[in-house]
């Protein structure tokens, strides 16, 4: 009873995550209702996602080799923080209470899942650490490199900070010149919440009180 | 923080109805997660949306001159169920309590939106009708044409059946030898719902108990 390019549409809008057949059809609709640049505007910006990629070192998405603050050089180098996702980043940002740079595992740990350690970008991470303290180390500057582990304080989360706290103070990081700092965001955050939905301050304290 | 062409999307996609600007992050991160292909389906999707125009008779979405509910010869061309939208088609063909056609008004009657009888394809009915009249006539076939009206239970679409029901009975269509019979979908709708939500039972029982 709907043309067939309609139809697809809706189709097509089901897929997409939180948004059910009947949702779709109202989208579809609405669109069937703009003028065409603004179709066209939305076309675009779906075909120039194909120019994002990750970040070579942090894995944020970027459309350099290298995203924004990884470039930024008036960020603090001697800073990491470790988060699930790259959307995790977005509220840390808004806080304003961080200056130093990310690195995005791409998950936790859940073996439900399926997911190990090897799946995530902790190899990676830790490369990442051996080479700044290689750097540090041949400026012969004495920063601390600090690792804060800001996952979501979930079952998951938990489980992955403290795999990467054992691995960080292991065998491969002790009794080395320059020591590596771990810290953890305050708790203050409410268990099993999600750091994308928490609040600003609540955010904020967690960042400037970790420990 | 993200990629130009991330925040762009973002920004495209809160523009849509009932997405607000987290729900459009989520979902940008969903595509950026999804394969090439994929996402060009949707892309085609969306190009794909030119094509819809209206029906020239019945206003509801089609693709050709006339849409598939009026091209369909199976269908009793002498009931024509007049609706607000053509979204509202929908829930009334899958009933499939009624097999006539449909007329899409286009909204209702508002004068607090600024929406008069005259913004609304109410002329393009009433001609509708009395060249079916004259077509009846012509065939000398004496099929009784009824209208039924379909607006959501509403103030505003009791108001616009309410004027419709007036028009329809009033001095252009009297003392002709072609009846017109006007009917309602039955109460049982509750007041201030919308089609589109209704349960199928309900409106299958409301089209059939139709006065």
């Amino acid at each position: 009873m709907l043309p067939k390019s309609l139809q697809n549409l809706i189709e097509e809008l089901s897929k997409l995550p939180d948004i059910g057949p009947r949702a779709a059809t109202r989208l579809a609709f609405y669109l069937l209702n703009q003028k065409n640049e603004e179709i066209q505007k939305l076309i675009n910006a779906f075909i120039n996602l194909k120019k994002i990629k990750f970040c070579s070192q942090c894995f944020n998405f970027s459309e350099d080799e290298l995203c924004d603050i990884c470039k930024d050089q008036k960020r603090d180098k001697s800073k990491i923080c470790v988060v699930e996702t790259a959307l995790d980043i977005i509220p840390i940002e808004k806080t304003r209470a961080y200056n130093g740079l990310y690195h995005v595992l791409g998950g936790v740990i859940s073996p439900s899942n399926g997911i190990g350690p090897d799946k995530l970008k902790i190899r990676e991470l830790i490369e990442r650490i051996k080479k700044l303290k290689t750097s540090n180390l041949e400026h012969q500057t004495s920063n601390i490199i600090e690792i804060i582990l800001a996952l979501n304080p979930t079952t998951e989360g938990d489980t992955t900070t403290l795999y990467l706290e054992r691995l960080l103070t292991g065998p491969d990081f002790r009794g080395e010149k320059i020591g590596i700092k771990i810290t953890r965001l305050a708790r203050g955050l409410s268990k099993g919440s999600s750091l994308e939905y928490i609040d600003e301050d609540t955010l904020k304290n967690a960042m400037l009180g970790r420990r």
